[in-house]
């Protein structure tokens, strides 16, 4: 079974997983070099995701997942009951977990992963089918993620096709990295691309730079060209004059977060986007697993912005590079913004797509509750 | 004399000019180093132009002039008679124009001085007063910049406090670098926010990063530090967010071209921008001299947009510094956009603010035919 590679078909693969092998694509080192750094255990996962080999919400959590999975796969003789071995592996789960405290995607896999461990200790005696029980969870995690991802891509391209009747080619502009660098491969707004791709319908895919970390040119720009898609770069201030030239059948992004109402946050220079896509009349499309929306905000004025280093835009490539700016000057660096429902067009799940109810908003809890196979809890 | 340090107060010099003697601030080297270089004579001139030591279109042609004034007053002996001397000041205004032979303020600068130069020779028999008159009218081009640097300021600041009149400090977004390292001295769309700060009304002048050159961030923001003017940079793409927030009471940009009906020609983004101050009610100025307006354009459809090296884009420094996109990636680097008139609340010139005759459209050549001391030909 080698699911990091067969789950995707051709697209890029950053998570390279088989049974008792694990290698991460060292996004560090993109665009300039593809090297994939091996992981053997927790401590080489823990240091993959702590020092930026890996990043990206869903892809933190698996390759955590998976970095335990292979050193128990491997972890030859253990002296202990099933009891033994739950404690042991909860254990290096919230070793795990501390390695990125605030990424909430980790926390909840190491929760769900916790429940699985308890589950199979209270059945068994040995702490064999412990071990295979978490093993098992963390591969169903893998290619549960390649799975939405792929209904997210399929869902995205019928509705971005269907609201484009008109053109035979679509050009469709997205911003960040939503792709196999950010999840377990295929990608949210990106598997949508790449769904277009593979239908034979698109024409160009735009991405933006993405200041200041430039997700966009180095790893959005980097998994089109890998993939053959035809892609081009612009500057993120260049969206506007692209779309008034006409050369933008469709906007699409991913979400950090989704709340009740369908407001939207998500990586600095959405909402300038959807902005000009709004006055430009180009369709404005959200894609996102249903574990972004967070139904307990009724909407996006609960959102806090968080604010990162100044140094993104002070020294080059993220803060690491050569000073570019002046000295002294002070920055305000917003790591996202929210674009307001009213702006988007359609939410893209793994469940289908959510259209509007009214002008302003969606009732996304409503979607939920009568999409199939969404608990209603 | 000397008119560069004395002719806009305390900012930023970038043409240190006294009789006998030019010196210009080296922007390669900024935002790191402040260096000024010696330009003795017409080769230093050319050589200072064709490297980008100096840039923005005013500085440039001011530059030139003044190269040659510096050659001419240090000339020591000239054998020849007046028209020699004509000729001989004609042979190297051509050769200045040749250092970058696109640039329209360059070429017309020149233009002007030649025909001081062929005024003086026809009424003159020796060379000196040639020489003379060639002088005057370069430092005259000069001082003439500034002053009306600092009449934009002054109608710009007023014009923005008169509709500001709920906010006692103002708090103003300006792209790209329209300040002293763009013009004789004091700045265009950055002499308004200097006027403002003069007035002890300006709370924030917030600065894009400018990408791909990043002007914002290299040339502005190093400007509005010395100048100890409040100052906070920001990603292009975060300009929708501030406004948002209302945190911004105008907005305020150069031009490089106005059409007749107020339709601008500008760095790229400033479309962008002016979309979303439009969407926010935050008012859109911009400031620029009578020089830019171009009444053979009838809208800002004729405009041909320059596209630019992608190198911009993939490589830091404005293309000079290290690979940060991925290789292999196409690029759509435009340099400038169009903003309809539509979304521009009024034009700032030094002859006074020209505002909208309807929603749509400005009727600049009326302006200009009832400005004081301008020519209706």
């Amino acid at each position: 079974m080698a699911l990091g590679q067969n789950g995707s078909g051709s697209s890029l693969q950053s998570i390279c997983y088989e049974r008792g092998s694990l290698r991460l694509l060292d996004q560090r080192r993109l665009p300039l070099e593809t090297v994939y750094l091996d992981v053997r255990d927790v401590k080489d996962g823990w240091n993959a995701i702590r020092d930026m080999v890996v990043r990206g919400a869903p892809a933190i959590a698996i390759s955590a997942a998976l970095a335990l999975a292979v050193e128990v796969y491997n972890i030859g003789s253990f002296n202990g009951t099933s009891g033994d071995a739950a404690s042991f592996l909860v254990k290096k789960l919230e070793y795990l977990v501390s390695s990125r405290p605030t990424a909430v995607n980790l926390s909840d896999a190491a929760t769900k992963l916790e429940l699985v461990v308890s589950k199979a200790a209270a059945t068994a005696v040995e702490a064999k089918p412990v071990f295979e029980a978490y093993i098992e969870a963390a591969e169903t995690m893998l290619e549960d993620d390649v799975t939405s991802n792929k209904a997210i891509g399929s869902h995205g391209a019928s509705c971005i096709r269907s609201q484009s009747k008109g053109s035979k080619r679509l050009s469709v502009l997205t911003h960040c990295n939503t792709g196999s660098l950010a999840t377990a491969g295929y990608g949210t707004a990106l598997g949508v691309i790449r769904s277009l791709h593979a239908e034979g319908v698109l024409e160009m895919a735009f991405c933006t730079e993405t200041r200041p970390f430039n997700q966009g040119s180095r790893l959005t720009a980097f998994e089109l060209v890998h993939d053959k898609i035809p892609a081009t770069l612009i500057a993120d201030s260049a969206a506007a004059a692209l779309m008034k030239a006409g050369r933008v059948n469709a906007v699409i992004v991913g979400a950090d977060r989704v709340a009740a109402n369908g407001d939207t946050a998500n990586k600095i220079g959405t909402y300038s986007l959807a902005l000009c896509a709004s006055h430009h009349g180009v369709p404005f499309y959200v894609a996102a697993p249903v574990t972004s929306i967070d139904l307990s905000l009724s909407s996006g004025d609960q959102i806090v912005i968080e604010e990162r280093s100044p140094k993104e835009l002070l020294h080059s490539r993220g803060g690491l590079g050569e000073q570019v700016a002046a000295s002294g000057i002070s920055v305000w660096n917003p790591a996202f913004d929210v674009t307001p429902a009213k702006l988007i067009t359609a939410i893209v799940t793994e469940k289908g797509v959510i259209i509007k109810t009214g002008i302003d908003s969606f009732n996304i809890k409503a979607f939920l509750q009568n999409a199939p196979g969404i608990c209603s809890d």
